[in-house]
Order: C-alpha cells, then sequence, then structure tokens
C-alpha cells in the first residue's frame, strides 16, 4: 500500500505535499512524512498516525522550500511510529526516499550495509535504499537509482532526492503504481492521480522498470536501459469534486447513495433491451467462447465477493463452467491454466499486486484475461486482453460500495454477452433480464429512501461482539460480502454460513440473545431457509430478514424484517445487498468509528 | 437428526429402550420419551435435556411392558422441551410415534386435522403424524401407516405402536435411516446399530419406502407397494466395545489418539510401495477417467473441509480439474452435471441428507458417484457407484477427528489411483508419495506423545471470545478444518482466513491481544506466511504457530511453536491438524464443557 507523492516547481512544496498526501490517505494512514531541499539541505519532518499530527508539526517550521517528497504510510515491516515512516534518509541526510512496495532482499542488503559501517534506526525495509543510494553515488543521482535498483527484489514506486543535486527528483516503479504530472513549469510524481488534480489534468503513467527525471523546468524519461523514451499524456476528465463528499458525513455514506448512478452510468449503452450486449472493450468471439473449457474468477476482497456471484449467474447464463477463487492463493496452487482457460479478474483500483500477478501468470500460461476495473489505465486494465471498466466513479471509502454493485452488473453483462453468443437462452429470457437489471438503479434508490428500520437495527446491535450472516444460495454469497463489510467498518466479528452448513458445527456458536442477519431473495430456497431461521429462532438468536416485497410469511420468525423491491431472483442480490451496507455504516457510526478509514485497512492492496 | 429404538420381545422393554437411546445419544440429545405398552394401554414419559433426566423420570414408574419405542430428540420444530419430546401420541392417547426428520406439509396437515377437531399440544412437525394416522385408521395399523405416509411430504423414519393392536410395532423410513434387529424371538428397530448390538448382531437395513412390522414372534417386510419383500440379513462384525472409551475421559480425546491406528487401517493392502493403489470398491478405467471432463467433491461441515484439501492434491495428481462444494448449496445451484462428470460424495455416517441428495440428483443426471464414507451398508456407501470406506471404526464424539484424517487419506489415495491411470506422475514420485504416507501413523504418535506446549496454549486462550487462524494454500484448508473444530469444541467464535485475504478486510479485527493460530507447512509459502504473521504480530497479536521441524525463523515472530514431523509438503496438512485438534479439545477441557456432545449439534445430519 503506502501512498508518495513529489513537487518541484513554483509553489511552497510543502503547502503541494500535504494537499497530495491528503488525497493519498486512503492508500494508508499508520503515518506521514516530507522531505524537502531547503537552502540545498534536506529537512524531513514525520509523524505517526493521520496527516494531521504531521501538518502539527510541520507548522512552526516555517519551511519554505520548492521541491520535495511525501508519503503515507501502511505498516508492513516494523510497526506504526514516527522512526518508521517514510522519508527515509542516507546516514550522512544527503539523500532522502519515499517507498511504495516491500523490498524482499532487505534483510540481505542490510547485513551487507552494515558490513560497510551503514547504520539502521527503523525496522523497514526501505531504509535500506537511500544508504544503498549513497553507496552507489558517484556524482549522478539517476545513474545511482538505475544501479541501486537492479539490487532490489520485490516491488516499488520510489522517489528521491539528493542535496548533491538540489534540483532535481529521480522517480521510478516496478510492479507499485506511479504517474507524473506535468503543469506550468512544474512537475508531479504521484501513486495515484488524485493528489495530485488540484493542480493539473495532464498526466504520464510511468511503466514498470522506466525512470523519470524531474529537474528546473524539464521532464527527461528513460527506458530500463537508460535510453530516452517519450510517453503520451493523458488528459484526466473527471472532476477532484466528484471525489468530495458532497454533503454527506463520509465517503462510505456518499458511495453508498451514488449507488443508483453509478449502476445507471455502468448499464448505459452496454445494456439494452432488445439489443445485443454492447461491451467495446471485450473483443471475444463465438468460436474462442467454444474453445474454452473453463473460465476463472480471480480476485481479492469484496471483489472476489462478487466473484462468487459472478460465477453462479455465468454458469447460469452461459452455461461454462466457471471457478471462483481468491487471487492470494490461486497463484500459489499450481492452477490448471492453458490456452482453453479464459480468466476474468476484478480489482476496483486495477493495482491489486496479487490479482495483477494471477493476470501476468495466466497470460504466460497462454489463458486470455478480462479485467473487471473501475480505473482507467490501471496496471491491470493495461495489461489485460479485454476489459470492462465499471464506471463507478472514483471510490474513496475504504470499504468497498458502489464499485462492487457494478462489478456485479458487469458480470451479469459478461454472463449474458456469452449467452448470446453461444445461444444458451433465448432472446425473450435474456431480455427479461436486461430490462429487470435497467430497473434496479431506481429500486436501489426506493431502498435508499426507507432506512429507518435498517437504523434501528444498527442502534439495536451496535454494543455486540458478534454477528451471524445465514442465506443459501445466491443469499449466501450476499451473505459473505454483507459480513465483510460489517466486519471492515465495525469490527464486529461477523461471519456468513451456508443455512445447510449450520448444523454441521457452527450451530455450535448460536446462543441466547445472539443476532443472526438472513437475506432470502431465493423463492425456490425460501421455505428452507426459513426452516433454518426457526433453528437458530428455538436457540435464541434475534434475526433480521431482508427479503423480497411478497414474503409476508418470515415475519413469523424473525423479530425485524427489512422489505426490498421485488425483482428477478437470479439478480435480487444487486438489492439485498443495499440495506446490509448500510447497515454496517449505522452501526460504525453508533460505535464512534472512523467509517471511511477503517483500522488497518487501506483502500488498495499493491503489495501482496 | 434425532435417533430413535424400539423393542418387541421378553425383555423388559424400558431397559432395553434406554440401553438404546444411551447408544443413539450422539444424534441428539435436546430431549428423549418412551412409550411402553403397559396393560394393552400406552404409557408415555418424556423429558427435555439429557437422557439421565429420563432415566430418572422412568425410575419411579415400575413400568413392566415388552413393546415400546424411544426417542432422543435434536429440536428442528419447536424448542427443546418435555411437550416438544417424543414420542407423540393421537389424542386418543391410542397411536404413539417416534420420527426422525422433517415433515415438510405438516402445517397443511394440522390445519386440516384441526378442521377436523384434533388438537394440537407441541409445536413439532411430528405430532400431525399419531393424529392423521388417527384418521387413517380402520382396524389395521400397517395399512394406517402406509395410507398416512403416503400424504406426508419431507423425510422419516418412523416408529409407531397402537393400543388396538398391543403386540405389534409397524416401522417404515424415506430418506432418514433405520435398521432392524432379529434376536432370538425378539426384535428391534433403530436409526443406527449401536443402539442394539449390546442384544443382537444380525441386522436387516430397510431400505427407502420399505415397511417392517413386528409382531409376536414374527417379522414381516413389505414393499412400498405392500408386497411381501424378503431381505437378507448382515452379520455385524464389530464390537460394541470398541466404541467404548477406553480409558479416556472422552471419546472425542480418545479418538483423537486412535488417528494412528485408523490410518493405519485404511492404508493397509491399499498403499503399497512399488505397486499400484488397489480400492476394491472402485471400478474406474483409464478410459473412464479420459471421458470426465471434471471431479465434483461435495459434502458438509468436516467432509466438505477433508474435500478442500482434496481439491488441491487431486489436481496436483491427476491434473483433472476439481471443484469442492457444500451439498446443501450445490444441490440447489443447477450445477453442471452430465456423464462427463465424477462425483465424489463425502460422508462419514454415510447418511449426511444433503450429501444423499446430491448423490441421487447427480446419478438422475448420468453422473458416476464414488462414496467416501465410514459406514459400510449406509445409504450413501449402497447408492454410490463406487466406494472408499474409511476404516476408522465408530467415531462417537460429536466432532469429527479420526474420520476426517481418513477421509484426507482416501483422497490422496483415489488421487494417486487416477494418476496411475492417467500417467500424470511418474512411478517414482507417486512412490516417495505412497512411503512418506505409509510413516504418518507413526508421526501422529509422535506428536501425540509430545501435547504439553498445545495444552499451555489452550490453558492460555481458553478465555477469550474470538480467535482467528491463518494459512496460505494447503495450510489455509487446514485453517477452515482447525477453526471448525474449535468452534464445535469450544463455541469460541474462530474463523480461519487466507493469508493473503487478510489486508482485504479481516484485519480489521486484529486488535491488541488477539490470538491468532498460523499452521506452517508449506515450504514455498512460508516466507509469504511469515510476512502476514508480522503484520498481525505488529498490529498486538499473540501467534501460535504449528510448522516443520526445520523452520527455526518463525520463532523469531510467534509466541509459541509447535514443531511437527517433516514430510512432503502435499501430505502435511495431515500431521499439523492434530495439535490443532488437540487445542480445541483442551480449550473446550479447560472451559468445563461437554466435550463429546457439543451444543446444539449432533453426529450424523440425517435432515437438510
Amino acid at each position: 500500500m503506502c501512498g508518495i507523492v513529489g513537487y518541484l516547481g513554483h509553489r511552497n512544496v510543502v503547502e503541494v505535499l500535504i494537499s497530495g498526501l491528503s488525497r493519498l490517505e486512503y492508500r494508508g494512514y499508520d503515518s506521514a512524512g516530507i522531505s524537502v531541499m531547503q537552502n540545498d539541505e534536506i529537512v524531513s519532518v514525520k509523524a505517526q498516525g493521520r496527516l494531521k499530527n504531521l501538518e502539527a508539526k510541520v507548522e512552526g517550521r516555517h519551511l519554505d522550500a520548492h521541491l520535495g517528497i511525501g508519503h503515507t504510510r501502511w505498516a508492513t515491516h516494523g510497526a506504526p511510529s514516527d522512526v518508521n515512516s517514510h522519508p527515509h534518509n542516507s546516514n550522512d541526510g544527503k539523500i532522502s526516499v519515499v517507498h511504495n512496495g516491500i523490498i524482499e532482499n532487505y534483510m540481505e542488503l542490510k547485513e551487507m550495509l552494515q558490513e560497510k559501517g551503514y547504520t539502521f534506526l527503523s525496522d523497514t525495509d526501505t531504509e535500506v535504499i537511500p544508504n544503498l543510494l549513497h553507496l552507489n553515488y558517484e556524482g549522478d543521482l539517476l545513474e545511482a537509482v538505475m544501479k541501486t535498483v537492479k539490487q532490489l527484489k520485490g516491488s516499488y514506486a520510489l522517489g528521491v532526492i539528493c542535496t548533491e543535486e538540489p534540483q532535481k527528483i529521480v522517480a521510478t516503479r516496478k510492479d507499485s503504481p506511479l504517474v507524473v504530472g506535468l503543469g506550468e513549469g512544474e512537475y508531479f510524481i504521484a501513486s495515484d492521480v488524485p493528489a495530485i488534480l488540484n493542480y493539473t489534468r495532464e498526466i504520464i503513467y510511468l511503466n514498470d522498470g522506466e525512470f523519470a527525471v524531474l529537474e528546473g523546468p524539464a521532464l527527461q524519461l528513460f527506458s530500463a536501459e537508460g535510453l530516452s523514451v517519450e510517453r503520451p499524456t493523458t488528459t484526466i476528465t473527471w472532476n477532484a469534486e466528484s471525489a468530495e463528499k458532497g454533503g454527506y458525513a463520509h465517503f462510505t455514506l456518499k458511495e453508498i447513495y451514488e449507488q443508483p448512478k453509478a449502476l445507471r452510468d455502468t448499464m448505459t449503452s452496454r445494456i439494452v433491451p432488445g439489443q445485443p450486449i454492447k461491451l467495446d472493450d471485450i473483443h471475444i468471439t463465438r468460436e474462442m467462447l467454444l474453445h474454452y473449457s473453463r473460465i476463472y474468477i480471480v480476485a481479492c476482497g469484496t471483489a472476489y465477493n462478487a466473484g462468487l456471484i459472478g460465477k453462479v449467474a455465468m454458469e447460469n447464463l452461459s452455461r461454462i463452467p466457471v471457478e471462483v477463487d481468491v487471487a492470494s492463493e490461486f497463484r500459489y496452487r499450481n492452477p490448471l491454466i492453458d490456452n482453453r482457460t479464459l480468466v476474468i479478474t476484478i480489482s476496483q483500483s486495477g493495482e491489486t499486486a496479487d490479482t495483477l500477478a494471477v493476470l501476468r501468470d495466466a497470460q504466460t500460461k497462454g489463458a486470455r484475461v478480462i479485467a473487471i476495473t473501475n480505473v482507467v489505465g490501471s496496471s491491470i486494465s493495461r495489461e489485460a486482453d479485454d476489459v470492462f471498466y465499471t464506471w463507478a466513479g472514483p471510490e474513496i471509502g475504504v470499504a468497498s460500495t458502489k464499485a462492487y454493485l457494478t462489478m456485479l452488473v458487469a458480470l451479469y453483462a459478461i454472463g449474458i454477452h456469452f449467452a448470446e453468443l453461444l445461444d444458451t437462452k433465448t432472446a425473450e429470457e435474456l431480455d427479461a433480464i436486461k430490462k429487470e437489471l435497467l430497473t434496479l438503479p431506481e429500486k436501489v434508490a426506493e431502498i435508499l429512501a426507507h432506512v429507518e428500520k435498517v437504523k434501528d437495527f444498527a442502534q439495536r446491535i451496535h454494543g455486540e461482539k458478534d454477528v451471524f450472516f445465514l442465506g443459501r444460495g445466491l443469499d449466501y454469497q450476499i451473505a459473505v460480502e454483507a459480513s465483510l463489510k460489517l466486519k471492515e467498518l465495525s469490527y464486529i466479528h461477523s461471519e456468513a454460513y451456508a443455512g445447510g452448513e449450520l448444523k454441521h458445527g457452527s450451530i455450535a456458536l448460536i446462543e441466547d440473545g445472539i443476532s443472526v442477519i438472513a437475506p432470502i431473495t431465493q423463492r425456490d430456497l425460501t421455505e428452507k431457509m426459513q426452516s433454518n431461521i426457526k433453528e437458530v429462532v428455538s436457540r435464541g438468536a434475534k434475526v433480521m430478514a431482508v427479503t423480497y416485497a411478497e414474503n409476508e410469511d418470515v415475519a413469523k420468525y424473525a423479530d425485524e424484517v427489512i422489505y426490498i423491491p421485488s425483482t428477478l431472483d437470479l439478480i435480487a442480490p444487486i438489492l439485498a445487498v443495499v440495506p446490509l451496507q448500510l447497515l454496517a455504516y449505522y452501526v460504525a457510526l453508533y460505535k464512534g468509528l472512523d467509517v471511511d478509514k477503517p483500522r488497518n485497512l487501506a483502500k488498495s492492496v499493491t503489495v501482496e
């Protein structure tokens, strides 16, 4: 994780760095720090905790510099602390580095440097880099960086400054994201575009292994081999404002309420009744599809949970066998991949390290890869063979909400597209699904307009330590995601069980007064699910059900029932999860927690 | 669940019923009850809770009868209570019924009977049966039962007595197990063999839809159509003693310590280095295997957890794609099954209702089904096309231990067998695996001989509310089972995460002082797993690792390390789970819980 930012230009660099870091806090917020070039000396200020701690520390320093680098950290090596914060400097204070990624061989490098007399203050992997740069420095910072990264194993995006060349920032990346921003006689580096969107919309996406040298009024790019390269600039068209809270207490709540729009945007021009699904960036033919023996959906976290539903939807629609797996597990289990395999990777940020690694491995073994991602120009979107962009807009809240819903729509759209190519469903059947999908924005809006019961239930359970979710069929998959949401936002230990599995062990945990939450949207399974509810009720559980409008029966057993508008069973999960997102939000709110930035979590997991 | 027993003969029926129920308590223990024919009147005695409550109630009654039925209950409809206990009688007290299963249409039948003036005392589904029998009775109990079951939807094993025919027990079954026992001028019915093994070893397994009439000195069997049928008797060769505790404090502990023997028995004659795997009851040829496009492993609870490991092992060995699913989910999601599908079902008891249903559905769709089960003659073993019997011996502890380990061996053996048929591994590679498998009994015994550290750790964590398990690769699958074991036995809310998924949400739950348990047996993944451990340690977690003898590194990060003997990574899970079974046992012991009979659980889940 971690976020880095760098600036060189006419403005006060401290303001630019703090502003940039404030937009990158979603990448981690264990600590933050900056190094600026003040009268040809490096001044570093670092503080554990949120950015405001750093701001307080900087305030008294009256810094007036125009070149510098900054960092917001998500701890991997060494606990969150001042001393483990970035930037890290060489022993003589002449070189300063910000780093996003993990250096796998840092222990070995550290021992080598210690033998040469270098000392280390922190527990981080990063601190080897400034000292290694110092060792390699022979009067040219770019050359030193090029030599140094050859010695590094692992992933990194780096920003480096040096007192010997006080007008220069050198940046490079491998397996961690980095963009360069171009202003009027000023230059930026950043882990992600929002950090610098207040200042410029002209962006260059640096490729793996490339170097950027920002110096005085010029920018030069070099390939891994040190040859000068040219790269096009991209003009960012979306608005910085659109990533602001817009009147809501939290980004997370705002993003939950943006879901009707996000769904509508994602479906627009792609799903039209009476017409085939239109996916501009997916180029898979009927012949190719007939050739594939299997689809793997691979992702992490909430995107994996979307995949669980995608599997059921896609098998139902296209009758191609689909297997879903967690990226960090899939890549290490020698999966059966060949040129008859189609892989679908899902990642909101498009930078998730394990997912990106799966994409590359799969391509190496001959598979074709479709990416579902929310970020245009992200690593995953650039390297995939086909792309489905969810047009959810920037998602700032660490717990994914609107991105998740649009990922579901993406999976249904691809499933329908495959069904059209393979003729596994009639045009009428598919048209019925398309029409229902198009009603979802309105139905989600209806759910969002009536939240009193959800708030009441959140009030009731917010003091609890353990909560269980139960579901059958697609409701189980929804329960898994709803449980993750509650866990992430409220730190309540919640867990989701398949209704039929309860008796095979987990029911031992059901005791008097425990809360159980049960989505019930699958009409065929309603009776069986209600039997499971009776089992937990007879052991003292209090049950909240989320169910379709016509299911009056459940009110006999459940303590609280949230009704959602009717739709097809196949797509009902898209509705059922919405009140459960709200539940997680309000539980966290009543507990007084930081909803947008849950403890220990970061938005985009760009390390393994 | 539930267990039923019935007797007709020269002995005091009360003693036989209580003895039988005591051997069936593993099927449920929410309440127990008996109905006996005393001077041509039915006397029913019922008590909530364990069997000893019933015994106390019966003691003062001086019953002297020779025909009766008994029941031990696992609540599904209506809370555990005296009034909801079986047997249930008709309003006039002339018909008494014990029932195992669920009557799905009982509400409808109840309303119909209420309209006719019948009244109901309990909340159970069962109580409709004696009244429906009363309505249908026209002087012949067998005819009344035959007519009645035609009106029932759901699953049942029934034992019925009636004052009008005081020398008769009528029994029948559908989708719930029932055996008939034959003694010297005496007859028995029971849900399972151990209930009557003190009295007889001659057993008839009743088929679905069949009826048994026990009357005076005779036994008659009838088909669903009412035609007289003959069925062979089976002589049970195993010893009732072998199901006793044998000096251990609990069956569960005894069964954990029986694992070296269970493993040895299961491998004997099947796995011999230098020879092909020998599986007498599996008749799958190379040609058949080449025809299969996919294997599904389907099971519930611990057997499902065994399947998770089976998938990885089998794909690794045979390179056939394997998908694992929970039976209660699989059967309702319209899975892709045809005659190119091979299904492997796993069930210790061979009676698990959802698993049995999957077996039948799969066969209907043309698939071939292999059963892995511990019970010879069980429904699943009788209906499968091929069978692998785990020779673990009777498992009485509700939490499965030795059956799980032998299921793993079964899956590896089948995987090697397929690899031999398909030539996916060299004879040398397979021989190396066989040799290592054969060392497991000794290595498990070694683990069982050194339990001090496990006991210490159990002592330390037994007061905790939440515990997390972490693993990567096969260690994740082991973590899932270890977590279930802890949950079942100790009621601690434990949950297993894949190491790489931690950062995608669950790490929000890691706070100061929380316990994390990490099996680390996969050498390739050790470094990455240890990175994950550092992540939780830096957030305050206390970690216990279970790892292979050469891994000294982990002691730097973990608070406690349990070392297990070295073996191949592929089969290491079989060893790693053993100390974690013991951990679950000792935590429950220190909490003062009923280890052999965890609350809410039953051994064999014969309802959905």
